[in-house]
């Protein structure tokens, strides 16, 4: 670990390094902080690491060396390039970053991998959060495998699918009868009463950090073709914040020669990071928000901040697309590629061809799109896309039929 | 390529090479054939690959050098040790292969990834099979990511959430107004009929071969303390065949110094193959099946010499575990492991718990269990083994009250 401090994003002052504050004293709730090291000490070895895996970066972590991690294998998703789809979307190549193979499932596994360790290395025998969503199921999931107590809060309305997963990783659920806001605000105060660590990816530091490894990993892959873009889908901006934060620490340490600029997509119905990015604006006005893809349909995200700063930092854009343009995405990226992605893994793919269209990517950019869950997580989702065949009798002629319709 | 024929399992007859049979021109349908290498002119440099999957293992598999392959990461699934699962089976130690992390979510992928690239191979555009499982999702999946033509026969009543798996990879799926033994009659006239390539693993003997990959990585990484057994769930056997048949290549080589016994698992519903065991029968009385775990839900296995004779030559067993002791595995691994695995992918540990108590499997033997399939293929299952709890009022208190009583 070679962290130097802890800055927050509103006041930008510096809270020292071992404070165990997770957002600013100062600002509160919604100063968030930034963790911050001195690169300049870091010592990466990946040409002679066995390892296939986020712990290849692990002295850009917030863990010490001797961390207790998690015995499963989070990180060194595979990296597929999808000439077929380049060709459909009008764009020169494209690769699919694949994190629907974490342990699982979705790319939340990266930030529960440094939540679950940093509780860990505070003594903490039990880890909470509030959600139904994939951060909640990796939470459960990565809790076990350490021994630690996950306590789950979720709306009573969730789906009973949903809190049986949960369930079944032996997490404790707390079925809330309130909305999400008071769910979470009823977390946050068992984490103060009990002493739990608190794993919200908005409000602890520590998560985003491990969303980083997605950067580091893109930036590894591509050292030798450095990629123009990469896309990914905005929700409360963690995701996108952290990659972009791997990426440019893979460029300041001269493992990728050249950053690419973010695209980050949004829902039409759940977009208020995109209203802020066009306006100019530092902040977010929250909405209702309504989309098809469940991972990302944030109305108030907790962490505008970073993502903001990461869209204009890199010259990159935050735009939103239709639930149909979402949708129609899933099996084009599944016929092209054999990767199912979620609803919310595949938006960035709409986000591409919207950005195409308007210009912004031109026709001989590279471009990475990080699908950040697995369609299984979501078969309902999927089965809006396919009309299913009607059925044949038991003949051969009955085949052919249908094949001379196909 | 090192293979030297094509050894019939009934009448030891062998076929050339280059032979296009599927199965014993003498013996007929179920004279399956088994690939047979001259092992002495196979060449492994593992040490120096930096390749994390099958393609490690290319010159045991029934594929030239140049092979056009599926672009996805096929095999390489984490192997993770799970000592409290191991103290609450009363074994020695236990390791965990999880499958459920191939691309298609299922050991399947293995089997496709040789039948995918044998289809290119022989210059077919097109491929076909009769399922609705593991091994239907697996051939859309793989056949997508080479743009061949997937044709899939299932019966009319299949789960509409399968079939719409497969319509959104693009497979061509017929819906056949018969029973699964009509259906796959069906799918084996229309291969005849319009010369598409053949994946039923059962009877193509090179699908198998693909199955040895998970024994090949066993033996690889578990080389330097060699398991006193591996275990897997058996329904038509070729998984249980094939990874014992990876595992004795691997012994040849000299690369795994000691063979390990396999135990094999099938449902109480659904236990041909264990009847034959225990008779000492070479062959199965067909049965009609009957099991929670969907993929093991076999009741005339179209391979069962190759599975009896791996039980056998591995001093191994087959045995059966009733549908209650298979539900209760899943969130038994769950817990202890963070590794969610569909009823069929964790039926094996019903069976080692059973094994150990009978006296077959001793309080110091090491084993490795393959879970071969995710358990976000079949959440209904999951969803039997938990129970939902009650609401709580959105109070401090009522959390409280809750804590308590768990």
């Amino acid at each position: 670990m070679t962290i130097t401090g802890l800055r927050c994003t509103i006041c930008d002052r510096v809270e020292p390094a071992a404070s165990p504050a997770h957002t600013c004293p100062v600002c509160g709730p919604r100063g968030i902080l930034d963790v911050e090291y001195d690169l300049s000490r870091v010592k990466l070895d990946l040409a002679s690491d066995p390892r296939r895996d986020v712990r290849r970066y692990m002295p850009l972590l917030p863990l010490p060396p001797d961390a207790r991690l998690t015995p499963l294998r989070v990180g060194g998703t595979p990296l597929v390039e999808v000439p077929e789809l380049a060709r459909a979307l009008g764009i020169g190549r494209l690769w699919i970053k694949d994190d629907g193979r974490q342990p699982t499932a979705s790319f939340k596994d990266r930030a529960s991998f440094v939540g679950t360790a940093r509780a860990v290395m505070h003594g903490k025998k039990a880890i909470a959060a509030a959600s139904t969503g994939n951060a909640a199921t990796s939470l459960a999931g990565l809790s076990a495998s350490l021994g630690l107590d996950a306590h789950i809060f979720v709306p009573s309305t969730a789906p009973e699918a949903k809190v049986a997963q949960l369930l079944v990783y032996g997490a404790r659920v707390f079925l809330v009868e309130a909305d999400y806001d008071k769910t979470y605000d009823l977390c946050q105060e068992a984490v103060a009463r009990f002493g739990w660590y608190d794993r919200s990816a908005a409000v602890n530091p520590y998560l985003v950090e491990g969303k980083k490894t997605c950067g580091h990993e893109i930036a590894e892959d591509l050292a030798a073709t450095p990629p123009d873009w990469v896309s990914i889908s905005v929700g409360d901006g963690c995701c996108f914040a952290g990659t972009w934060k791997g990426l440019s620490e893979m460029h300041a340490l001269g493992i990728l020669p050249r950053l690419p600029r973010m695209l980050g997509t949004q829902a039409d119905g759940a977009a208020p990071l995109v209203h802020a990015f066009e306006t100019g604006a530092t902040d977010v006005t929250p909405v209702s928000a309504s989309t098809v893809a469940d991972s990302i349909n944030v109305g108030n995200p907790r962490n505008p901040r970073k993502a903001l700063r990461a869209a204009r930092a890199s010259h990159g854009a935050l735009l939103s697309v239709s639930d149909e343009a979402i949708l129609a995405m899933i099996p084009l990226l599944a016929r092209a590629s054999g990767v199912f992605g979620e609803p919310t893994g595949v938006a960035g793919l709409a986000g591409i061809k919207k950005a195409r269209e308007q210009g912004l990517i031109g026709p001989r950019d590279s471009v990475v799109h990080v699908v950040t869950g697995s369609g299984l997580k979501d078969v309902r989702g999927a089965m809006k896309t396919v009309k299913i065949p009607g059925t044949i009798a038991p003949r051969i002629e009955a085949v052919e039929e249908r094949l001379a319709s196909m």
